[in-house]
């Protein structure tokens, strides 16, 4: 179904003219480092944004909570709305390895298309020369999360340039440590529980439709993690020496994990499914109409076989267990002939509705236990180690549950409208994300309908190395903020 | 059974007077970097050896092979030799990383005991000041392989300073890509065959017995390994939006790894252990008489329970497969969460003697495609990727052959009694050393009884951080050289 919609065709224009503007001011944003961990590139972040928003006319105020990046809040109050409309967005982004990358992931580039598909680094084009929809910038944040930010400001001097009307009041809450598990947001919501209180909340973060599709979504996985360490000698012994005679603790880990996951990807660990409920006919309704694009991922990532034997969307109904890092030694220039002293898997697990964060860790615990491993909090002492042969130190993340809003609130259908308004067609509905994100905390203070409103293209590298942004779907963001502001 | 020798007392009164010089030299030599990659550090290595044995009368002939770290040959004729000893040592070491260090790899430090024990950096002593023999220097190849240098020119400075006669014709050889495999070495040889022949072949590397014990060794196993990349999605992917569909790589290479060595180290590969003859009788006798020193061992290394059931001795006469390496996505700091696009082991094998490493290698990969996986030599492409569910990217290093020689013949009594002598007891025999070492070249060439002299003490951190030396070790060296050049 395509809609036709004038103030669609207006924000093209306006778009046209104004490109070069846009890319700069976002240029400047994506050249701010910004992993958590430095407080000082957060708080220069945080200064651009404020910067950023009160020139469009955004009260902002930003909260200093102890040891925490700054929360941003923003407030735009109209006479008469109709309702508010609360925005959250995060500035941060995960550390970038710059020798990964090819080119450096705090001086934002253009290309021509993706690496992959021999996209060439390009300078930005003349004033009046167009801009190809399917032209990248390469920066680390340019889709997680910093792309709403640009998208937001260009759709407010958009309705200021044309003196349209804001229907809505809009409040905004810009977190800037999203990325290493939003430690503070809820305190954070707590405190700020009366001034927050709004009609429906729009989580402004993750990628659209593998199918370059706009899509909304009503949910996330939840998330927990745990970090295993299991010993071998106390210090690194030569495998020569001591090789056939000193345990290796690469070789007892791999078994450890092997029998938590088996090679087809089905998770063995007792109970890890237990609280999970057969999706309903709703459910599987959606699920049907979701364009399912397994046959086209599978072709773009090279993989011959994915894990289970369903689709993606069913797939991401399901809890995972990933392991995220493995490292036991060095390999390749820094290899040594060593048994290492120790080795260390770090386990990502998605959670789905009802999952329990910390009783699933309970359980992973157990199965480690029940595979013969004494399980520690610290590094065990060489008198420990003489008396276990295994051992396993584990460091829990406790993360947080599985958030899914309904679909059919009359404002859940507000946004689904707006988002078609600026799409120009059927946008996908999609339950759950597959990815995590801080819902829970929102939904425990606010209590409202919590949709997402993604933007980014869904090959936009998030998390690794070249991420990067789609042009086009930052202009889709222009069109769907709009729409969302002038929305009846 | 204690020796009582004059001329073992005189070269400990002659280190007490000289030890400062003689830690002094070795220190400045130790200052060095010596990794085979650098070429510039390997030749300053190269120059220091030249002028410390010039000064010590001994001919130096430096062989520059293309590509290769310099061969450093050197002579010490006398008149009515009773014999030629051809001496090996190497000047290459292990590459180190100095954030995994206590102290800079390259700034030699006194330690008055382990770092384990609690030793501290101390100052040089004062001349006259005693110097407990169980100080250590701390350094990269402070053991491994720098220490015989040292330990042979003062035996030179102690026989010409008293005037002793040298009974043998000695010739030397100092090698400088030991670390890497030794792959210009067997070239050498043979280029070099006819100057080189000799009686008998000491090897100066190694570690004496755990116990402390002064030891000699017969043989060495061999050595091949193999690196295996396995892959998943052709990028990386996060973990949430994917997690649970898209294959990670590690699982797959966990699999892979566990089916190829049981978690109690019994290597489960068909046809691994096919060539192995079982031990014949004095092989038996001489395990029996070897100081077992297993428990004191796993008290040291605060090991609970070893691979095996047999002791460390018995154990380095079987084969081992060590994963010396694993990485698959980062731990720790630098966690990301994503679905890696690749992981790789690297893999050492220690061979016994009749195994053949190439062999052993197809044995390796037949077992690899036994597991399912489409074995290619470099990294697959996308299209690949999409026909083969498991592919494993297997890179060979063919490594060599285990030597073992005969222990009665007379060329072998003749060390086992110059180091009797310089031990002052009896000397430990090891039928095979547990490390590899590249004799099958010497063995291809020269064809003459090969014995292994090591002076290092056992927990030297050989390979790792933190190699040390224990300073009475290097006294005990000087002293077995003496004998060795003055023995009738």
């Amino acid at each position: 179904m395509k809609h036709n919609n004038s103030i669609v065709n207006d924000v093209d224009k306006y778009i046209s003219g104004h490109a070069l503007d846009i890319i700069r001011e976002f240029s400047g944003f994506l050249s701010i480092p910004n992993h958590a961990s430095s407080t000082e590139d957060i708080k220069r972040n945080a200064v651009f944004i404020k910067e950023m928003f009160e020139t469009r006319g955004v009260e902002i105020e930003i909260s200093e909570l102890p040891a925490a990046a700054p929360f941003i809040y923003g407030e735009y109050k109209v006479p008469d709305a109709k309702r508010t409309i609360f925005l959250y967005a995060h500035y941060d982004g995960q550390p970038a390895n710059p020798s990964q990358w090819n080119s450096d992931p705090w001086k934002p580039v253009i290309r021509t298309n993706t690496i992959e598909n021999g996209g060439e680094v390009r300078s930005l084009p003349e004033r009046g020369e167009d801009i190809d929809p399917d032209w990248r910038i390469y920066a680390r944040s340019a889709s997680d999360d910093k792309a709403p930010f640009t998208a937001i400001t260009a759709a407010l001097d958009f309705i200021h340039e044309n003196n349209l009307p804001i229907t809505s009041n809009l409040k905004f809450i810009f977190e800037g440590e999203e990325e290493i598990g939003s430690p503070h947001l809820s305190e954070y919501l707590r405190l700020h529980k009366d001034k927050l209180q709004a009609d429906m909340l729009a989580i402004c973060d993750g990628p659209v439709h593998q199918s370059g599709q706009p899509q909304l979504y009503f949910g996330a996985r939840g998330y927990a993690g745990l970090d295993i360490t299991v010993y071998g000698p106390n210090r690194h012994l030569h495998s020569g020496h001591y090789g056939n005679w000193a345990p290796n603790p690469s070789l007892l880990l791999i078994h450890l994990l092997a029998s938590m996951k088996d090679p087809g990807g089905n998770i063995t660990i007792e109970g890890f499914h237990d609280e999970i409920n057969p999706l309903n006919e709703e459910e599987l309704k959606i699920i049907e109409q979701y364009p399912d694009t397994s046959d086209i991922l599978k072709k773009e990532f090279g993989i011959a076989q994915p894990e289970g034997d369903q689709n993606l969307v069913e797939r991401l109904l399901l809890p995972s267990c990933n392991i995220r890092g493995f490292n036991g030694g060095a390999v390749g220039k820094h290899v040594q002939n060593i048994i290492p002293s120790s080795a260390t898997a770090s386990i990502d697990i998605r959670l789905v509705k009802k999952m329990d964060p910390s009783r699933t860790l309970d359980r992973v615990e157990e199965h480690i236990r029940g595979q013969g491993f004494h399980i520690v909090r610290e590094d065990p002492d060489t008198e420990t180690r003489r008396h276990h042969s295994r051992i396993a130190k584990i460091v829990r993340h406790e993360g947080y549950p599985a958030v899914r809003t309904k679909m059919d609130s009359p404002e859940a259908m507000f946004i689904i409208r707006a988002a078609e308004q600026a799409a120009g067609e059927t946008v996908a509905l999609l339950p759950t994300m597959g990815a995590s994100l801080p819902l829970y905390q929102f939904d425990e203070v606010l209590n409202v309908p919590i949709v997402g409103l993604p933007i980014a293209n869904y090959d936009n590298n998030q998390h690794g190395p070249d991420e990067n942004i789609r042009i086009g779907n930052l202009w889709y963001g222009v069109k769907l903020f709009t729409a969302l502001f002038i929305g009846k």
